[in-house]
């Protein structure tokens, strides 16, 4: 199995970024990550202000998967998901949900213990490791790995862990995928701005999908299927997730839309990932059990 | 057991409303429920244009409940939940997510069967019975029981079911206490307009709570408590929604603000309820182990 180290992260996807690893369709990579911070905070002491702030959401990347080109899907399925025994949360002045209540830039170490974020002596918060940043290069100019679109990139959704298969389409050569940011644990929302940040490891596999496109990131887990739209607003992304998701499904189905739409609203679920990354995130998510009554297979 | 039939029904939620029955706390009532189109659509073959829009989300009540005052907080319990076996959904121009995209009005009846909604051959959908209309007379002007908000109404919430206690603030005398527009399914979002419409009976407790308030309607259940904030767009509700849960949770704790900040977004969930009424509803999550490792008893 391959593996890349934290020594080749970027800052921005781009279609100009230089490929520090080349695979074939099929290859198995195990990636390792800093936390979105490049592990810079590392004492409860330290100030939060002697952060270097050019050094946020690291990426470990970009990989060209061979084949992959424009118009293609990358096909990237998380074979594991490992995360680091010290994790991080901060909040402060115009940052998250609440930053018109905060006085100053706050930081917090969160040890990972037996299973367990040790938020204080009395919380104990259950895990859920998942991968904040993850995508690949975007169609037109650069974009801050701080910031999700239609390439992925910041969607910081819980979904995206261990047994997840996601697919993005291809907007440069190779597709030049890279991922990090991991949380050992995050709420629907991410309301602080952070999650329990944590450096971490992932074993991903990439296949590349001729003849077949989505607009946006689509998640498929044991679950169900989950369409990820990025958007200024949280109305915004929802009207955009919910119809592509109706467009997606619609041509394998004798349904209308009207039927559609019906089924929809009985049955899928509007679900919000972030609503504190520059641009929001949400999803569209339908039950494999709808899937499989209509006998519908995704990307095959 | 008291027992109220669809004799009763309101179109708004009003102070102005007369009371069709009197309580005390601690009373358990049954109430019997039309669904959202007043039972009108009962065949196939009927035109959707023939239903008389100004019968629209019957809500059953106005319930007096005694010593319940201005200030005070309306506690109901949903001791239990039963649905019709004929559900009914509709959809059409300008109506939810893909109004746009719709010719004409359209209705669909399913029927409810074995546990199951039955949406055609192929799809039996699983059940979950919700109370779509819920609340109390609101402070100012009517408000139509098809627009939620801080009394309650119509906030189309899935949690909103057997086993939940809500509570809502108390505008008027005797709170004048409605339900209706029950769901025999419906995923978050309700992105078609309508869940499965279902006529039913809720049998339901209610208590008076003195010298407590929220200025929302909060929602408890075995694996949490919510929120529930109507706005006219989703990242306004999100906000408020979050804010006004760390605001409840604080004075229980000594957490400070940016420690709970951080905590909600470790662990705490922003869910969407509905994105189709007037104004949209969202909640914010916190789960009950949460609220048990901070030994937060609310409302008590």
């Amino acid at each position: 199995m391959k593996t890349l180290s934290t020594q080749d992260v970027i800052y921005a996807f781009s279609r100009l970024n230089n490929p520090v690893m080349h695979v074939q369709p099929g290859d198995t990579v195990s990636i390792e990550t800093y936390d979105c911070f490049k592990n810079q905070i590392s004492s409860a002491d330290q100030e939060v202000s002697a952060i270097d702030w050019n050094e946020i959401n690291p990426a470990t990347g970009p990989i060209f998967i061979e084949g992959a080109a424009y118009g293609d899907l990358l096909k990237v399925t998380i074979d594991n998901l490992e995360i680091g025994d010290q994790g991080v949360m901060v909040t402060g002045p115009e940052l998250g949900v609440m930053g018109h209540r905060m006085e100053k830039m706050e930081s917090k170490l969160i040890p990972i213990k037996d299973g367990k974020a040790i938020f204080n002596e009395q919380l104990h918060l259950p895990l859920n490791p998942m991968i904040g940043v993850i995508g690949v290069a975007p169609e037109g100019e650069p974009v801050s790995c701080g910031t999700p679109g239609a390439h992925g990139g910041n969607m910081d959704t819980k979904l995206i862990t261990k047994g997840a298969t996601l697919y993005f389409p291809v907007f440069a050569e190779g597709a030049l995928f890279a991922l990090g940011d991991f949380h050992a644990a995050m709420g629907d929302g991410e309301v602080s701005v952070s999650g329990i940040e944590v450096p971490g490891r992932a074993t991903v596999t990439f296949d590349v999908i001729k003849g077949l496109h989505s607009k946006y990131p689509v998640l498929q887990n044991a679950d169900g299927v989950a369409l990820l739209v990025s958007a200024m607003t949280l109305d915004e992304a929802v009207k955009i997730a919910v119809e592509e998701m109706i467009d997606l499904l619609l041509p394998h189905t004798d349904l209308t839309v009207s039927e559609m739409t019906m089924l929809m609203s009985a049955a899928g679920e509007t679900q919000i990932s972030q609503v504190v990354d520059p641009l929001v995130t949400v999803r569209f998510f339908v039950p494999q059990h709808v899937l499989d009554s209509l006998d519908i297979k995704l990307f095959v």
